[in-house]
């Protein structure tokens, strides 16, 4: 089973990278950027067809290793 | 208006990153992991509510820097 689990940066925390991002788009003259934010995704192949389990372990994955949830959000799709 | 560009690496290109991941993620004890690959999320503001012209900006940005087109695969959605 394929999953995708999104990792964001919660509302208020500085992200340097994506302003540093926003800056070059501007200076590469793309119009109309506002700002912008930077996160990670990770495409995941889960074993078995249990999408409860798959969930649950997803999430164990997210809280343990994927996210920092002090400063992190995330996300779990399975597709 | 809100946009979201997600990047990832193109099927074949090697992610030691994604394998370090699923490494980690087996000897946490998570069950069932098959496989890992890690990409990139970039949330993007967008001045203006012509969808089209978001679209091509957005198109431009991910081909002239956010994603490297020789390795890596973007998807654009404007929400």
């Amino acid at each position: 089973m394929k999953a995708r689990v999104t990792v964001t940066l919660k509302s208020g925390i500085l992200d340097p990278q994506g302003k540093a991002i926003e800056g070059a788009l501007k200076s590469l003259g793309i119009a109309g950027v506002a700002s912008v934010r930077q996160g990670k995704v990770f495409d995941i192949e889960i074993e078995g067809r249990d999408r409860k389990a798959a969930q649950a372990a997803l999430e164990q994955a997210a809280d343990k290793l994927l996210a920092n949830s002090l400063i992190e959000n995330y996300q779990v799709e399975l597709k």
